[in-house]
This record gives C-alpha cells, structure tokens and sequence, in this order.
C-alpha cells in the first residue's frame, strides 16, 4: 500500500520551493518540472509556489534571475522542496534562514532535498536518528552538519519518514518521480517521465556516482 | 576533429534563452544547467542571458516567473536556445516574435532547441532542407509548421550544420551534453555529467519515445 491512501482527491497540493541566491538551477527545476507535470497533464490540480528569505529576485548560480515571495508568507506549507548549490555554503551560517526553515520544514507534510539542499535540512536538527544522502562529491562536509543523522553514502535518493533527500543535481528528477510515484501511484509516475521523455532511474539505491 | 578548433579560448561565449509565457521549465533549465556548468566548474567563461520579446517576467508552465531582458536589447547573437511548451501554440502566430527570432536565429552562431521549440524555428524558414527532429508526442504537428525540413521521427537529437534541434523535455539535456562535447571536447562533457550526477544518453538516434 502506498502513501496514496493518505491523501485527499479533493485537496490542492502546494508544492513550495524555497530558494536562495546561488542556488543550483536543476536542482530546482528537475523537481518542479516533474511535480508540476502532474498538473499539466491533468491528474490533478498543483500549487507551485517559489520562495526566498527575503522575497524578490533571486538568482540561480547559472543566472537564472526568479521571482519570488516571502518565506514568512507562506500560508500553506505542503510540500517543501530545498535544493542545494553554492549558496548553501552561505545560507549554512545564517542563523535566521536556518531558524525559519526548521519551521517550515517541521510543519511540512513532506520535505525533499537535492544535493546539498540535504545539508540545509540537516542543520535544522530534524533529520537526526533519520536515513539521509546528498551529492557525493562533498558528502564529507555536508554529513559534518550533523553526524547523528544516518548517512547512507550509497544512494541515489533516500526516504524515511516524511523525508526525501537526494543525491547531486539531476537525482533529484529520479527522486520527484518516486515521490509521485508514492503519493499518485505508479501509473502517474510513468506517464510524467513518458511525457517528459525521460529514461527514470528507478532503484534508489543504485548509485554509479558513489565512491566504489 | 572537432567544432572546438573554430573557438577562439580567450572569448567568453553568450548564451542567449528566448522565453515565452508558457514555455516548458526543463526545455529551458536542463541546457542551463548543463551549459552554465562549464563556468560552474571553472573550464570557461560563459554569460548566460535571458530574453523574451517584451522583456520583465515570463512565467513557465509549472509556475516558475523568471526575470528577462527585451529580446531588442540582445547584444551578443552566440548561443541560441528556443525551449518548447504550451506556449507555443501562442508564440507561432506571433508574427513579430517568429520575425525576430527569425533574425536572431540567423545572426547567431549556434541554434539549439528543445522539444517544441523546434516548431518555433521551423516557422521562422531558416530550417529548408536541414534535419531536425522535435518532440515524440506532438511530432504531425511540429512538421506541418514547415515540410520542407528534413525531419526525423526517430532520433533522441540531431545536429546538423549550426542547428542542435532535440526531442522532448528531458532529451535536450542530452543534446546540450553534446553540443559542448562538440565546442570543448568529450572530456568537459564528461566532467559536466559526473557533476551533475547525470546518466548522460549518449547515442543521438537511441530513441525509446519514437513510435515503434
């Protein structure tokens, strides 16, 4: 039985990202671009909602210049999605971003992380004694974020709980695609990577990218 | 031998995305992702640049507003991406967008499209007697905006003279591997996957979202 029994046919689901300067265009838009199929396609009525810090323009590290709303506006939170990049490396000491995310997150039905978005939800505290992965070309410094979480270094994507974390940039496609796939079913799942005319990865913890 | 001998080292190439209301977020985003990284990873200088016919913010498919420039004020003609998406059933009864896209198109070095966005550029003309292929699900209607393109109904891409023309979505992240493949050589493709932890389809003609 999948997580599909929980969820309401009638509700709108509001996808919220939260982004923040330099953050890594895929890992971004992989997953909106597949969450946001299930709306395009007509399975079902989605809210994607963009939000930063601060709100207003905020630019990706490949110059990708989105608009977006105030995190303290957020009035539904949902589903939260935190991609990673090189902007982590700044919004990692910045205490107030930190405080307001574990809020977001820890009132969040489902949180996703790409990349070192994982690192993120890792200095929130929420993922201590819970299975998580992240990019592995700096997987030692993202698990030093809190070492009592339970770093799976091989994994493409990795769930538990209410958690979904991924490793770098383009796992975060193959992870959205599971995460459909457990909240709409299978069907759904495959009919987005179909229109998407995307070859899924489908076993998670088939890593080619992990250290041998 | 490569296209890389015609790439003077010392220039710093423009990467120029036509946006739309409506377009398809991974048509555009997933060759931003794979081109932005050249300079991510510090192999070359690249200036991304965001353009639509009206300039000011351009909303995707799946809800993403995107800040651009006037396509008027394009500077550098270089590198050209048309993504594809709903938008385009718009855009290719805009005459005067499909005009200076047509111009844009022909004074730029190097024409990629993605999905959809190859109707666009057939439209424009500038494709008689060149090959190109487009999305799989969509294909009758994309070929009868010119028949006089030489297109190809199986095929993931397909590169010939300056023109990259790619299938759905997903496929252009496969092409752009490949266009800087051709500019930089296989290993700065190479790097850009394993960066990107991206399972790079490397066969032009493998296409498993052709009709059988």
């Amino acid at each position: 039985m999948g997580l599909d029994m929980n969820i309401r046919e009638d509700r709108v689901d509001d996808f919220n990202v939260i982004l923040f300067q330099d953050f890594e265009t895929l890992d971004a838009f992989g997953p909106v671009e597949v969450f946001g199929s299930i709306d395009s396609l007509g399975i079902k009525k989605i809210r994607m909602n963009f939000y930063s810090e601060h709100g207003g323009i905020v630019k990706s590290h490949q110059g990708v210049k989105v608009f977006t709303e105030r995190s303290s506006d957020l009035v539904n939170p949902d589903i939260l999605l935190i991609p990673g990049g090189m902007g982590v490396r700044t919004e990692i000491d910045n205490i107030e971003f930190i405080r307001a995310l574990a809020e977001l997150c820890d009132n969040s039905r489902y949180v996703l992380t790409v990349c070192t978005g994982t690192a993120l939800l890792a200095k929130t505290g929420l993922l201590k004694g819970i299975k998580a992965t992240s990019n592995k070309s700096v997987f030692d410094w993202v698990s030093q974020q809190d070492k009592e979480v339970l770093w799976q270094k091989k994994a493409r994507w990795v769930k538990d709980e209410k958690y979904y974390t991924s490793s770098g940039i383009s796992a975060g496609i193959d992870m959205t695609l599971d995460f459909v796939k457990d909240l709409y079913g299978v069907e759904t799942a495959e009919s987005i990577a179909t229109h998407m005319e995307y070859l899924w990865n489908r076993i998670s913890d088939h890593d080619p990218f992990a250290p041998k």
